[in-house]
């Protein structure tokens, strides 16, 4: 619920600047190649990669360079924090298949506008006929209305230096989120009504939203009809849900504006422990986390609640991502509870998986993190004081 | 403002759990020499240590062995919630010195009773004859009433194993925190008004409190005449201060119960930038922090809140703990600012201490981790994300 609030005011900062911003649509003309010098006051730089598993990412005169639709990327009762940060990193991880991290430096999303990104999330109206949502039909039956299927746009770019030191697009990465639950008022300030979405519904309305974007894209000269094009599609989770969504299918368009085939991701996310009803595609992986809650649920005498977010690959766990909330009273505490989880996750978890533990107090703040990435075989852990 | 109300709120609730519990007294007999067996059910455990830095703390029957003065340490009016993160971690830095993490077994201190701490902490009076407090002489006004000199008592308890596999207790640490400003209201609920305590005034009631502790803590059979305890005097920082005070003096009684001398600390904790009166024991190190705040402060077009706590022994720094605020709009900015700040972090802070890097999204919630020990080349990063 505290979650949802701060979407809420996230979303309407993000609304507001859009109010404040003049922005040029897309198709207004000019060219992303940008005359840019690396490492001079006029010219780029990057953040560095801190690994070979990251993007560097854009800067221009020491400042970065923020995505043209920043903020407007969702459109509105979106009450599932984790759908939007999953959305996001997601969208990079998939970035990954197609665009080398060696080869390609990340720049937030330059042609789609802030209104242009407002008007795709919207329904299609005489004033808007660029909208991916249907019309409304004027029905307020959560069967018979027009559902909005679209709820996520997000537009990456991947550049790449040419002999001249200048940088320009090579790429580009397009996330769409869609909808199974659409959350809705009859009147503002009212109750939340939901017109529930079929999968194959979600996958035809995501494919016409895809080739309607692509269409867009390809028809300004600011994207170069050879500059590959991959656009990612994502299941937004229910809004109680303790987990984002998962992207399910993408394509890479090389040039052209048609899209001829899809790849599935298989991917899907799950919360352990996983309501009765629901089923995991490995129960060893779910038996691994019970026996680690288990052993340190019990380890102050007030029970922690211990919860996690796992990714799956078909039947393979991708990742884990573990929260531990109790009540300490000391950093004492708080410094042998960090050192024994550590050493639980080593005996209990499975090992060839990043994993994130992030310790909180009763009040959620968090004092300490234990993690670890696939390819380490120990785990690090940090504990937050203060001098 | 934030933080202080937690703290109440932590107080508040250690109260409530003492009010539930009834504990026995300082001196009520027994021994600490506990009969435990080493990894079976009935026997002591440990959490184990993640690096030879750490003590690794006594769990009994799987259950951590908490302080049986838990939540109880502090007097009332502190709101500065630095002062107990700092005294905490601080006091098991200066126990280092004295008990080796290789040889001994951190255990919370299982002497001290609840009600003994209360009374040590509150005014002398006729039915708290223990009292480290001075009477109440009536008056209210900042300047002619009796201050509360101690604020924070805890106790830590080093143990080592016999040859029987039983721990026993092989060392304590006291750790007493000591006003320079005492907070207090004249009625409840009322305005706060502030007794200033001289520098001198502190260190002599404070070696008084010191004295009285170890005489309490020697005339029980609990804790045997041979058993070094560490007694350690921290001054606690002012309510408004961004960061909590420091450790002053120590000594160590390997014997009875006469204090023969201290040791100074050297230790002073600074807030960078520094106010304009103030002035930090080596200007280049916070020319240094100047450099890097000025790099980053920049990056988004929303201007950054960079602070630091930095610790200092004589004009060597100990370690830097930064605290970055800023409005992110996605996930792809926190983990291309993230990078950015790795890359200034190792370009300007200074490269043989410990760093800290906190990056906290607008609303407060962590949302990456840049952080270096001392002995380490590069500096570790993690961005907190979801699935």
């Amino acid at each position: 619920m505290r979650k949802s609030k701060k979407l809420k005011s996230l979303v309407v900062v993000g609304l507001s600047v859009l109010l404040l911003t003049a922005c040029g649509n897309l198709g207004s003309g000019g060219t992303t190649n940008t005359t840019t010098e690396k490492d001079s006051n006029s010219g780029y730089q990057t953040t560095g990669s801190t690994s070979g598993d990251n993007y560097a990412g854009v800067i221009v005169n020491g400042r970065y360079r923020t995505n043209k639709s920043r903020g407007v990327g969702i459109a509105q009762n979106s009450d599932n924090l984790y759908n939007l940060k999953s959305f996001e990193s997601g969208l990079t991880e998939i970035s990954k298949n197609v665009f080398s991290t060696k080869s390609y430096v990340f720049q937030e999303g330059q042609i789609l506008s802030k209104s242009t990104v407002q008007k795709l999330l919207s329904r299609k109206s005489k004033s808007n006929k660029i909208g991916l949502n249907p019309v409304d039909n004027g029905k307020t039956d959560p069967n018979t209305r027009n559902p909005m299927y679209v709820q996520q746009i997000e537009e990456q770019d991947y550049m790449k230096e040419d002999g001249d030191g200048k940088l320009s697009l090579a790429g580009m990465t397009i996330g769409i989120g869609m909808n199974r639950k659409d959350y809705y008022q009859k009147e503002e300030y009212g109750a939340t009504y939901t017109s529930t979405i079929s999968k194959e519904e979600m996958v035809a309305q995501g494919k016409k939203a895809a080739q309607a974007v692509l269409e867009r894209l390809r028809s300004t000269e600011k994207v170069p009809d050879n500059v590959p094009i991959v656009i990612a599609m994502y299941q937004q989770a229910e809004n109680d849900s303790l987990a984002g969504g998962a992207f399910y299918a993408y394509t890479v368009v090389k040039s052209g504006d048609q899209i001829s085939s899809w790849n599935n991701t298989d991917l899907a996310t799950y919360v352990f422990p996983t309501a009765s009803d629901d089923e995991s595609p490995n129960s060893n992986d779910e038996a691994a986390f019970n026996s680690f809650k288990k052993r340190i649920q019990g380890f102050f005498p007030n029970l922690a609640g211990v919860t996690a977010q796992v990714q799956y690959k078909g039947s393979n766990l991708q990742g884990m991502k573990i929260k531990i909330t109790t009540q300490f009273y000391s950093e004492t505490e708080i410094n042998s509870f960090a050192q024994y989880v550590t050493k639980a996750a080593k005996t209990y978890l499975p090992s060839d998986i990043p994993v994130e533990i992030t310790i909180l107090g009763s009040d959620g703040d968090m004092q300490a993190l234990v993690s670890k990435d696939s390819g380490d075989d120990a785990y690090y852990m940090h504990v937050f004081s203060s001098y």
